[in-house]
């Protein structure tokens, strides 16, 4: 069976199955150009408004019950899952979300209408802009939904950085004995200990935690009420003051409506912003993954400090080989989210006047960021940091070779001095101790004392 | 059914509907990252790759003929687009293609192990690696692969460039008497016509063109035969003669053997020069599409200068209203195609001594920049290029109305005078003709000629 | 009069007018690069934690009284400007900022030898590393230094968006009463006031200003006393507790110690976020620029609602043009600090183990990114927008001739009616309201309600 | 002395040593931003073009002799570099280059009328625009400039990138005999020879010089003679014909007009294309510096397989220490080349109808990253390249360690059976051959043969 709908362009047939209408219809074949329909959460998110804003229009009055209540039973469903590949637009689209919110409207009025016993289509009795749309805007409620999905997946990426910081700061503990020559501009450096490099790993985690906890601050301001242009036509002021209210109590996210609502219709700041920190977390992450694959280097040719757990076979060619998958695939992420980023920039910076059109690549971006990185910290945390291992042996012996401790030497004999017993160390492949002894520079216990690498891991008086 | 295998670093169970076998279910666990699988055209090569290896790998005696026309087989039957679902590793990946190769190995291991009869898994009979890999390695299939992969979608999108091109100019002829004003800076400039302007656009497409043409150049020249690390360990020279000599025939593309393999193994600055091309079509693109905009702006408050065909209905709110969605959906893939040459930037320069580990995205953010310029051009000149009208009233008013026309006025009256005179017209919002009358600085008929717009737009002796 | 230098590389020879060393001569010669020196803020910055580190030094008992004296004299009259022409290290510079710490180094211990009556070179008196550079390493002076330059200048530039916010607040009130139309996507849409216009870029300058705000938290966490690694090796830590008291008091600003020094010395993320947030400033400063470029189109083939200051004459062919060349100024300055963000991200995310040999390309691009906004908001503020003038009539009429006032109908007719009256009220070129007349669609004083413009721009109960 | 300047806007007063006049001067306190002054190469460009528009000027019959003359003198001296300090406009400036034109035209009118013995300032004898601009346009002059100072600094980039890769290749044949563990993805892979890793990177840079060649074919078109907007008003055609011969002539590079005008005025993607293939240099070199600094990394917790000249001590904490800080040049280079594309490709993508408004940034980017190229890849070649020796004896040691060789064993033994053995020889800490013995794989002689690492790096029949 098909049905007919028709808008002021012409008229679309389309076939019982499909519950959306003209207006996804038309925009599914103007916008083929990805394969890639909407992201889920922004789709959940939209729903969610709809079941407020159909709350909100029956509480003032503007909404008859009865579709109010197959309105809010639509949503349900959508929500449960039931209607997920209805949602078909091409997550490249032209406009500013109306394609999306039109998807949205039209499976919701259509399941609302089966569920009371009419047939998709009979737009008289639930219309998709008429009832379903009530009050609203493509152009508040798209932003609104975006904010909405955007929290979600702050919140879940701010789990997983907990738990990355914690895994982090066991393998602090793990390795606080596992004495070590630190690398600055990868040459020979002063000692440390690997325990302090995976604190320092944690510590920026833990920042990146708290700027996620930080934006969410702006997220949570949202402009709904706002409809076309932020002035509110179409929605009476006690239905804004509901709705918020409403939607705050179906999200659990405390939102506030935005005191300016024409800023918050037009401006994708915030969004910036929000990617922006993505991509300090992008670059702690990538430089913890740089770091590994460093120290994990060889085995045999490498540094070999470390051992990342073998999670396949890496080569098809070189048997045995095993290659560290896990952090290449972190900065593969990393790489990704800063590049979505900068889409980011360019789709806010081109909004006009009232409204921003490119909204849509906005969410694609921020939200695959978001996943990706949620995704993959998981993956980091499983697969590579909790089961890495130390090779103290090795790491003991960098320790005693690095040239840097001469450092220490500095404040008795001078810099130039110190310098050259660095050089003639690293020339003739002595260690510095030896040096110093050759060249009878202070006695030997003084020097056992000073050169001790345990001694450059703490702070002195 | 199921069957177990097994690696180095354990066991592992499959179904018999898992036609790909350890070394993928391996990756799919560990790259749970985005939920979204290689690109097709990039399977597709490396599947023409492996036949073409088994194919010369058969003729210099390495492979059994029996195991040779199994591969073949499996081959032709994978292209033939009959396993599609078994390519499942996630587009995000750690190593250098290394999961994407194993995939396509086993796939075609098991396929082929069918079709002789034999079960899933037999792998003494034909294996993976041992057979299908054979005299290869991921350092060399999967750079040959992708470049294959993306001359394919070089090709398509310059034929898309080429339609786009033919619209443009259809429209610069079709336009070619519509005159208008000009303007720079957004602000009132020479008078001009709409189809010079089309013409514009038209000769920027045509340098697109070219570009893709010659950048076919450099990826012709593939590394096959290099195996791991550009030296061709495990490949005998033989082969490695035959095998480029068979992928041309299979491919149709004039590939060619670089001349340093290691080099072709390593560097990935071809897919860095090839996405910066891209990145000049989508800068090309995004111009136009803001005037294209910008010209349709209105109707009623904005420049009104032409018409955009209507593809679907604008707003949810403002009934009636038709938004230039396609311009936005190419300036949406412009910019997505800007962002994907950053990340492709960023993997490229990450590149460490003997390998490049970030291909893969290399791979993913290329081949996606190819699809979506070649889907959006394509529907930019079907549902947004060719339907164009001209509003030629409106243009040849603004014709009248620029003060910028002054300009002819230099030759006779100097720079200064020609300046107050167009200040003069345009405080007292007149024409420039009316203050050239009213300040008697020529006769009528000598202004008339000089100020025609028409006599702007040719070059004269 | 001319001296040798010499170090363990070998000896150069140094005019006295040359207050540098050996060590910034070979930098100055390996770094040939741009032409540029560093940044003076950095500089000044740097010099003041040398003051520091010297006065705490003494304290502690680590050096000499007259030494002391020496040094804090050198470094005030560096500060006091009367030596910038010492600091000559290309701004483009390998190392992590060493080369700009030996310039720094060698001027105050030269400066500081003059002082006390020695000659330039004479080291053994007071020397750049033993003596200026004690207790430090360029590896925590280096990144302090640049944390108080960002935010010295973040602070100024926090002042100039205060400064811009009232102009566009000042333009918000003076502009309320001037009704036009809205646009979005730039076609027609509901009305709205230019005053609101200003309003809402009011609105996103003042987020910004909370972002400049809020960084600073981070930015003032230093990691001085974490010396070459950040384990603190030669800084005793009596010392440590002191530096920061002296170096808060000298800069009066709330700098706190980091208290996980090897952290704050290796990860550059904070850079990233900070240059994030001036990215989102950027983003919001090219939104207003591109929308007073629009409405300032024409005047006569455009928009031409407002008017903006005339700065200079706009061409050298068309007399009497005016271009947007400030706001153009402003677009310009927001993609040069989006480039430098891209650039702060690729040196941020190549930091590896112990260090980020990149910072000084960060100090390039931060400091950069801050100073040419803040010379370019100022300019914003009192060239343009302080000027701004408004086209009210133009403004009203657009407000008349805007379909998108159709929308107040849908309550009463539906969207499908409304949009029928939109479309026809396009193509007979007519206003909305003598549709609504001539298809008797209400008594004519109801439609006089409803659709005045002015009604549009309140919320309604 | 002073003197006083007007235009439609005012009057300014000057000193006698400003040869500019009021539009410079009003721009320079316009467009204070950075202090930093345009490029001089592009001054140097557009002096030329002006010196050929006046002599082409003059041989169709508008120009004086008298006054031809003057202005050839006055640009000879200007490109004789007597002026420099005249030209102030900042490089951060709204306008498509026309602040900088006007700049270069006052300049030569004042010192032609100083030549033939007028003040400066007596414009009725010599009229910056009616005489120097005659027949121009900012908006064909400035983009010309641009591309014929390009085309300068291609070549010398090109020059530059052909010594290094003779310096590379040099060491190729330097370094062919040392045999050395390659290493894919840092872990221990198959045998190669350092000489064979120079040689890949002057492969690298030698396709880079191709692509520089191939550009300039797109760079030598240009719009000269298109005028304001691409229709040539006010520049008769005998004079376009005439004027680019003559600026063929001047500048020695195969220029040619564009045959279609209204294209080359109003696009930009030229510079977007060239600026990708700078980035893709900037790809290979950063890869190249990487590959350096983890080869020289050490000496003694690092590879440790190259020495890098020391060009300049490393730390003023930890004496004797050499840092890499010539590749870290390169690689900040590299970063600043990338971002300054994106900055390029931001203004490409923002022009607007007949004119792109952000030229100058364009230039300001595009010029700096030849610039810091050319010189930096100089300094790399000299300061680092050619100094390079290497640790031959490490280099074996590592060659005789890679448990990769194991490779060779799969045509005798299989896969899953040869990686067993190197699994065993990585966990044992032995070479391949010792296991291969111990598990009596295959007679001694046999196995010596098979695993000698200077067989895998050649190919094989």
């Amino acid at each position: 069976m098909s049905r007919i709908e028709k808008d002021f362009l012409g008229i679309v047939e389309l076939s019982d199955l499909e519950l959306y209408g003209i207006h996804t219809k038309r925009a599914f074949a103007n916008f083929n150009v990805s394969g890639k329909s909407v992201d889920k959460d922004l789709i959940k998110a939209l729903v969610m408004v709809k079941k407020a804003c159909a709350i909100a229009n029956y509480e003032v009055g503007l909404l008859d019950e009865k579709i109010k209540d197959a309105i809010v039973f639509a949503c349900d469903e959508i929500l449960a899952g039931k209607y997920d590949d209805q949602f078909i637009v091409d997550r490249f689209q032209g406009g500013a979300g109306t394609s999306t919110n039109m998807n949205v409207n039209e499976v919701i009025a259509n399941v609302a209408l089966i569920h009371i016993g009419r047939k998709p289509g009979e737009y008289d009795i639930i219309h998709p802009i008429n009832h379903v749309n009530m009050s609203q805007s493509t152009n508040d409620v798209y932003p609104t939904a975006l904010r909405i999905a955007t929290i979600w997946n702050v919140r879940e990426l701010s789990e997983e950085c907990a738990e990355l910081q914690k895994s982090l700061q066991k393998k602090e503990h793990e390795f606080e004995d596992v004495i070590k020559a630190g690398r600055t501009q990868l040459q020979d450096a002063l000692p440390v200990t690997l325990g302090q490099e995976f604190g320092a790993y944690a510590q920026s985690i833990s920042r990146d935690r708290w700027r996620l906890y930080k934006v969410e601050e702006r997220l949570r301001v949202v402009n709904l009420g706002a409809t076309a242009v932020g002035t509110g036509v179409n929605a009476p002021l006690k239905y804004i003051f509901k709705v918020i209210e409403i939607l705050r109590n179906l999200t659990k996210i405390g939102l506030a409506r935005s005191d300016y609502l024409m800023d918050a219709t037009q401006n994708a700041d915030v969004f910036v912003e929000c990617s922006g920190l993505l991509k300090a977390l992008a670059v702690n992450l990538s430089k913890i993954a740089n770091d590994l694959r460093l120290l994990s280097s060889g085995p045999n040719t490498g540094l070999n400090e470390i051992n990342l757990p073998a999670v396949q076979a890496g080569s098809s060619i070189m048997p045995g080989k095993v290659n560290p998958v896990i952090p290449e695939l972190i900065n593969t992420i990393a790489f990704q989210v800063m590049a979505n980023d900068f889409a980011i920039t360019l789709a806010a910076q081109a909004g006009q006047l009232e409204l921003n059109a490119f909204l849509p690549l906005i969410a694609n971006n921020l939200l695959e960021s978001l996943k990706i990185l949620k995704n993959g910290i998981k993956i980091f945390r499983q697969q590579c940091i909790d089961g890495i291992t130390a090779n103290k042996e090795k790491c003991l012996e960098y320790a005693k070779k690095t040239p840097a401790i001469a450092a220490t030497l500095i404040d008795k004999i001078g810099y130039d001095k110190a310098a050259e017993i660095a050089k003639k160390a690293i020339l003739e492949n002595k260690q510095i101790i030896d040096v110093v002894k050759e060249l009878n520079i202070m006695d030997e216990k003084e020097a056992q004392e000073l050169l001790n690498p345990f001694e450059f891991i703490k702070f002195k008086e």
